[in-house]
């Protein structure tokens, strides 16, 4: 029974080296963490029509462009996002370098770990240290250092590093759609030079198809000649709202087949997506599950947060436009790897 | 006789298509219109020795990016950029929409078709002409204009379409790093919208792997309430000398392993992909055939030319870092398929 069983993984893992992008796994090969309810089926109804060329709805490969939102859709976001614990980390350091800012706000609040008065911090406050602790530097060493902490660092609840806290059912659904010729992107707000330092590594989504808010970087010279790239503080694209859609046309330069958010920040993404032609399937994750994660957002009564609003009217509005709202307490029979 | 060169011409297809990416085709096999010299012999050993996992110089799969300029490396950019000439055939068209223009600079010597007059146009006149034929418009309605355009428009010279003046040389070479895993992007100044629209059919690349000048995007919606994207006279990235380096950063986050360029506008971008680790090979356009094609460029006493400047610095600099310079007049057989 055991060798049964391995055998059978065994050439499934075979058969989706081998098999041509479009040929479609049997239904109980995939998604295994997700419950058998609407929201599974409606994805792997769209794949299997997207995927056969006898099907009305069938997509080229070339067109299948699968975009997914990061924060709060493949890892968790609540309480904070972890981009901006790595700035608020990084605050001791940037005052070391530059010790009159010790006495400046905002970073004489971060200094103090006062976490009342952290929390009141203003977005004006928050852009002020992100600017200061992800700009003014080379891209290798901001790459080094980020690194190291990724590394290094673990969230409060689960005691973990951060890439842990990735969704298993999000990390199925990405191979699911790879193993049926999608190309799968990351459009999110955080940012682009943070996110692809460990999307390979954390969701095989390579650096080119990582799409997220990006700074302007300059073209140096070190001393000894050799050329590089240095951070400036200077906005280039604020990957959010409309924003995602402006990113998608400047990186990708097709229109997604497939895209998947939690929050308002990527309603555009969603609509723009549902309004081309032809099949196409747009997903909102629902934060309603407190004990495997956690609940929040006022479409289902609950407290709204700071981070990844997902408010009533973006409720009514998937309900208007029939995109799928996936619940995370009904549809994922797990939600990370590290738990039974 | 002829059966088995059919035979054999369909095994290497199969051949190409069926083995993995690594797997490295005989040197019989690939870039036939090339002469075997130098110029072909460097390719060759570099892929040879790139995707040979036994080599020091071995590159593992994910790396492999290919970097190309279009105007002037793929196909033909003298006596001006077809980008240009659609923007000048473009001015009619405005002008109708928009007739106060007509009495103005630059447009005003645009309508009069007077050739001196249109060749001493200053850079900010183009500049002019551009921003009022490639913005102002939906995404949408771009394409179809240009698409329209490159079906009809021909070339001077060959009196053919923009896109049959692609150099065969450069063709079979993009198929080659891409049969050997290589990733192969276009990383041009011309207008990213422009050359997508083409790429796909032209060249093999797909939307996604064309970087170049692009503008802001906005997102709006329709009166019916449908979403579009608006093509905003503000520049986003100027992708030409350092900015095609910023460009390479922002949209692809490699370092090119191997780069091909023919201009000073190229220089950047050659450097920064020869300063990497590892295997790495920069390459230079010499336009020297002025039977088979145009002979440009002070580099070897030829006249300068308004595109595509190959400068006695630019010449002395590949010498210096040891880029290799391909001679068209020498390195290349066949220039163009529609010729013999």
């Amino acid at each position: 029974m055991l060798i049964t069983t391995r055998r059978r993984t065994l050439l499934s893992l075979v058969a989706v080296a081998a098999t041509p992008a479009h040929r479609v796994l049997a239904a109980d090969e995939v998604l295994p963490s997700w419950h058998d309810g609407p929201a599974r089926q409606a994805i792997v109804r769209f794949v299997q029509e997207t995927t056969d060329r006898s099907s009305p709805r069938f997509v080229a490969e070339a067109e299948r462009i699968a975009t997914f939102d990061q924060d709060g859709t493949l890892w968790v976001e609540h309480p904070m996002y972890s981009q901006v614990i790595y700035c608020l980390d990084r605050v001791p350091a940037v005052v070391r370098a530059r010790p009159e800012l010790a006495k400046v706000e905002p970073f004489k609040t971060v200094l103090s770990g006062d976490r009342a008065a952290l929390a009141k911090l203003s977005m004006h406050d928050l852009e002020t240290i992100l600017a200061a602790t992800l700009t003014g530097m080379s891209v290798d060493d901001f790459a080094a250092e980020a690194r190291k902490w990724l590394g290094s660092a673990r969230d409060q609840r689960w005691r973990r590093p951060f890439t842990d806290l990735t969704y298993l059912p999000m990390i199925e659904l990405l191979g699911y759609l790879r193993a049926n010729g999608y190309k799968t992107y990351i459009v999110t707000g955080g940012g682009q030079d943070f996110v692809r330092l460990y999307a390979e590594q954390t969701y095989g989504i390579p650096p080119e198809q990582v799409v997220g808010t990006a700074g302007a970087v300059s073209y140096r010279y070190a001393k000894d000649g050799r050329p590089f790239l240095f951070k400036e503080p200077k906005l280039l694209l604020n990957d959010d709202d409309a924003g995602k859609v402006e990113g998608i046309h400047l990186m990708i330069g097709r229109r997604p087949r497939l895209a998947f958010g939690n929050s308002v920040g990527d309603r555009q993404m969603l609509e723009y997506t549902k309004a081309g032609d032809g099949a196409r399937l747009p997903l909102l994750l629902l934060h309603d599950d407190a004990k495997r994660e956690y609940a929040y957002g006022p479409a289902q009564g609950l407290p709204a947060s700071k981070v990844g609003t997902f408010t009533q009217a973006l409720y009514d509005e998937a309900m208007k436009q029939g995109w799928i709202v996936v619940s995370m307490k009904n549809d994922w029979e797990r939600v990370f790897a590290f738990e039974p």
